[in-house]
Order: C-alpha cells, then structure tokens, then sequence
C-alpha cells in the first residue's frame, strides 16, 4: 500500500510505493527489469491475459474484453504507484504530512504492433491514442477525491521505459504536481498584470518572429521554445485558447494527430531516434475553463543523463540554440 | 559564448552554451563522449598540460603550478557553460528575458589516483576535497556579479559523469537557482511562522524519533529524509545552526570528511557501487548569517533513468522507504 510525503521544506511530494519493489536488501543483487528475452509482451495481442482486466479499450465490433480484437487498449498498471480503491486520509506528525495513495496509474498501450514507434503508426492510430487520453482524463476527474492526470509517454530506455512496446501511462494524483503548479501561478500573474493568457501571448511573439516555429496548421503551432532545457524540445499547442485537454473537440485531435506524428517524425531524423518523453500539460480537473491555463504537449529528446547541476539547481544547460534547431526542423521533410 | 534564458512562464533558466558542441545537423551522428580508449587522462597526474591553468591546488611544498606534486587540483571546466570574463547584459524582448553568460564553471579533481571512488580516499584526502569547495566559494562570493556557487558530484554515468576519475565540478550563477530559491522561500515562511529554523526543527524531531537516522557525532547527523526521492536518499547536516557553507570551521570539515566517507561507503554496500550524485546546498553568497536557512549536503543515488512523470510532475516515486533504508543502512558496517 502506497503512500504520499510532502517535503517539509518545499513543494515536493514523493509517492513511496513499497510494493513495486523489493526490500532493501535486495538492492545489491537487483538488476534492472528489462524484459526477459523470449518472454511474452503482456502488450501484444493475444496476450491480454498477462495484464490486469483492461479499463478501456477501442475494438472491433463483437470483440469480448480482454481478448484480441483491440487497437488501442488501456489497463492499469501491474504494479501500481497509486490506487483508486484506497480511502483519501491525511496524516501529521510533527513537521511531517502524508496522506494515503490514492489516484489512478493506468497504461494506454498504443496498438497491438510490437515494434512501431508512435511516428510509424497511422495518424488514424495515434488519434484513437490521443482520444483515450481525453476520454480517460474525463472519467477520472468525476473522481472527486483527485486532482489532476498528468499523461506521459516514456520511449526508451534513457527516458525511463523499462517495456520496448509502445505505450504512454497517466498518473492521477490528489494533489496538482507541484510543476503544473508552478506553471499555474506563473500563468495566473501574467493574467493579474495583463488580462491576457501568457501561452497565447507567446504563440503571438513566436508567430510574428518565426524564428522558432516549426510548422503550424489551422489549429496548432509546434515551437521549439525560447528557453528549451534540451537539443530539440519541442512544444506543441493549440493556436485557440483552451486550457483543459478533455475540451478538444473531434477535429482537435485529428490534427495534434498529423502534428505530433509529424513532429516525432522529425525529431527522429534529426537524432537518430533518440530516447525520449513527452508530457501533456493540462488545466487541473473541474477547472477546463480557466482564462490563464492552455493545454500543451511538451516533447523532450532524452540524450544524455540528467546530472547533478540539474538536480540541484533546477536549471538546465542545453547546447543547441533552439533558433538552430527550428530551422533544422523546418528543413527536414517527415 | 554561452547565454542565460528564462522561461516567460515559471523560474526555470536555461543555460545555451553553444561552445559545448556541435551543429544540429551533427546530432544524428554524433556518439556519446565516452573516453577513447588509451587516451590520457587529464586529471591524471602528470597530465596537467591537458587542463586549462589551475585556479588553485593543493600542493608538496616547492612544486610548480601545472605540474606534479599536488594533491587536489581545481581547474576551468575546458567547455565552460559561463565565463567570469563576460560583461553582466540583460535584455528583454517580449515575453523573453535573457542574460550573458556571466559565472564560472570549475572541476575540483579529487587525488590523482584515476581509480579510486570517493569513498575508498582517505578522511585527509576527503577534508581536502572539502576545503577546496570552501575556498573556491569564498573567492568567487567576492564577484558582486555573482549570486551562487552550486557545488555537485556526478559519479557515474547514470550519474551524468562523462570522465571516470573522480571529480566534483562547481557552477557559479548571477541568478540563485530555482530549486535553492524554493527551499529559501519554504524556510523563511516556517520561520516567519515559528521563529525557528525548518531544519534545526527537523533535526530535532528525527532525533527524537530515531527511524531515519543512520548516524551521528557531536557535529553532524546523516538521516534518509522524511520524503525520500531515491532508495537511500541521504541528507548529511550540521547539527548547529549553520546557513553557509564556506563559515564552516576546520572541524566541522573533518566530521563531514568522515561523516561523507563513511555514508557513501555504506551506501556503496547498500547498493553495491551505484553511481550517485550529491548537491552542497548552502545559502547565496553574502548572506551567510540566514537565521532561516541551513547548508547540507543531500546524496542521492541513481539507480534508474527518470521518466515523464517526474519531468511532468515534480513528484518523485520511491519504492523504498527511507525507514527501512535507514535501518539497513545503520546495520552495516563501514
């Protein structure tokens, strides 16, 4: 049973989740879980059996749940961080809070093909993932006792994947994390002083400049913003304002579809298909029409281990001027 | 010459230090910088001519700057993310701030023996380490351009270390860095409210309690800290009140030289060799009489890469609690 801790100091939470591990002891004689070769993916099709009853999933007509016949399909994690059966309770002692784990942590397997990467699928398949994304952030935020969804993709291993088949995870927590936090109230500010959303003031600036844009369409705007952490962090956002990601509508989806295969496509030829994250960034549950908040998608290329000066400092060094990298981008046809 | 940007929407700066590599168009074929086999080691004894000039070195009496004979040596990092000879700019445009790349960025190495880790170096060895990092932030803490000395180790390469022989680096910024920033804000609201110090508070609670201190002496206290990021997350205080660093006395930095050795030795055991960071957290320069905050040194050990959901989050999932860590950790023998 897990368990959420709040720094005494700062804003931090941390999830201590004994059960997705061993004891200490063990520590010295652990390896890392990486697949066991020839073992079964628990993500293929026919395979179903090997992963907890699924929460969702798209299907052919007159498929049975938890067989073949899907192609895209969400279950919850095997070994969860947080559960949605626990009871909320808070806790003191002294300088110190904790509260019971209680949230979701759920897997959205991208389709039955072992080996595609999401730019390799059909902008038919990515949509249907980026669809359960908002069908699942939806039904969770009814849950009055949780917060937030924070949706987020790990590719490779340099970016934390321990399972070669594609797939995103959504963690949903009781409390904001503290990041979107802190992007709230940077957005909150802006708004007191200005009236105005900060994220639609940057597409402006960026739009007038171009120096950083990558590509836009009618609906969306793929950047490489001004202060990117790493080599090719791209940010992709709705050119309308709209702060919570469950509000898409139908032909949102269809084009952060195109955008996001095309952007991944791209980045891949740049990097040689780098390790990577990707993180959607939305409003808070029950609040999808906050005037200072705009959904995005946040990517970033994994290429070297993060280190102590990041850690500690929570600034970042990046060699590559994201005014080079837009116009590498721009140059690349995906 | 390298640039400070600031993201327009939270407290996150970036450093783009260009110098640090090649062209975006070089990324899909550039390898990772491991060292080429049978190259000579720079911070090798003997090998100074392959460093920058030293800033300052500990030395045999009689021996030449640049030469043998010293025991820990402190050079320029060859491809520096800031340069102390940049004149401090600031400029605005928009929504977009940014800086010259004003600051320092130095290695400390630790002997010139190229094999040996940290904690297999004598507590003399050790103490010496310790002073440098002292005597350099005084120094650079007399630039009134400059408003923090971040001082990390990166052991490892899951670490972020991309030399084996083991150093520490040190990263002086015009700006206090974001997550400094936010512990300083956290201390001073615990002690407008209480008056008292957030961290000499939880010295006295973790002692009274006992289940996450691993050891003490008369000067210092190492715990696993309440919200534990990492299995054996170890914090390392001073048990006085004490905001700054580079106020420590020669005492104090031999307790710490046999506190720091004997805590990552055991963890060395913990987690049989991990690779690991540390952060010196100490208060800005010329403040080093905070009644509010307290220097440490936190250690946290790197086991696994870190994934979208802390990037997303800020939230950490730790499977190991620091409790059963600690008890572990005080049953062996360093």
């Amino acid at each position: 049973m897990s368990e959420l801790r709040k720094d005494p100091i700062v804003r931090r939470w941390v999830i201590l989740a004994p059960s997705r591990n061993q004891r200490p002891s063990d520590f010295a004689k652990a390896t890392p879980t990486l697949p066991v070769p020839g073992a079964p993916c628990p993500f293929d099709m026919g395979n179903e059996r090997y992963t907890p009853p699924e929460i969702l999933a798209y299907r052919e007509p007159g498929s049975a749940p938890n067989g073949p016949g899907w192609t895209v399909r969400v279950i919850p994690n095997k070994f969860p961080a947080l559960r949605v059966e626990e009871p909320l309770e808070r806790h003191a002692e002294g300088l110190f809070e904790r509260m019971t784990g209680v949230g979701a942590h759920e897997v959205i397997v991208d389709s039955p093909d072992h080996d595609k990467e999401l730019s390799e699928q059909s902008e038919e398949q990515i949509e249907k993932v980026l669809r359960a994304y908002r069908e699942r952030i939806a039904d969770l935020s009814r849950d009055q006792r949780l917060r937030y969804a924070l949706v987020f993709r790990n590719h490779g291993e340099r970016a934390g994947a321990s399972l070669v088949h594609g797939h995103s995870q959504l963690i949903a927590t009781p409390i904001v994390p503290q990041v979107v936090a802190e992007e709230l109230e940077g957005c909150r500010a802006h708004h007191e002083r200005t009236g105005r959303c900060v994220y639609c003031d940057m597409i402006d600036q960026e739009r007038r400049s171009g120096a950083r844009v990558v590509r836009e369409c009618d609906r969306l705007i793929a950047i490489q913003p001004f202060a990117a952490r790493y080599p090719f962090e791209t940010w992709i956002l709705p050119r309308r304002h709209a702060a919570a990601y469950e509000t898409t509508e139908p032909e949102d989806l269809a084009a952060l579809a195109s955008m996001l295969r095309d952007m991944l496509a791209r980045i891949g030829r740049a990097l040689n298909r780098p390790h990577y994250n990707y993180v959607l960034h939305t409003a808070p549950f029950r609040e999808p029409d906050l005037a200072h908040y705009h959904w995005h998608l946040e990517i970033t290329p994994q290429r070297t281990a993060t280190a102590g000066f990041e850690w500690g400092s929570g600034f970042f060094i990046n060699p590559t001027p994201p005014e080079e990298a837009a116009a590498y981008l721009r140059g690349i046809r995906s």
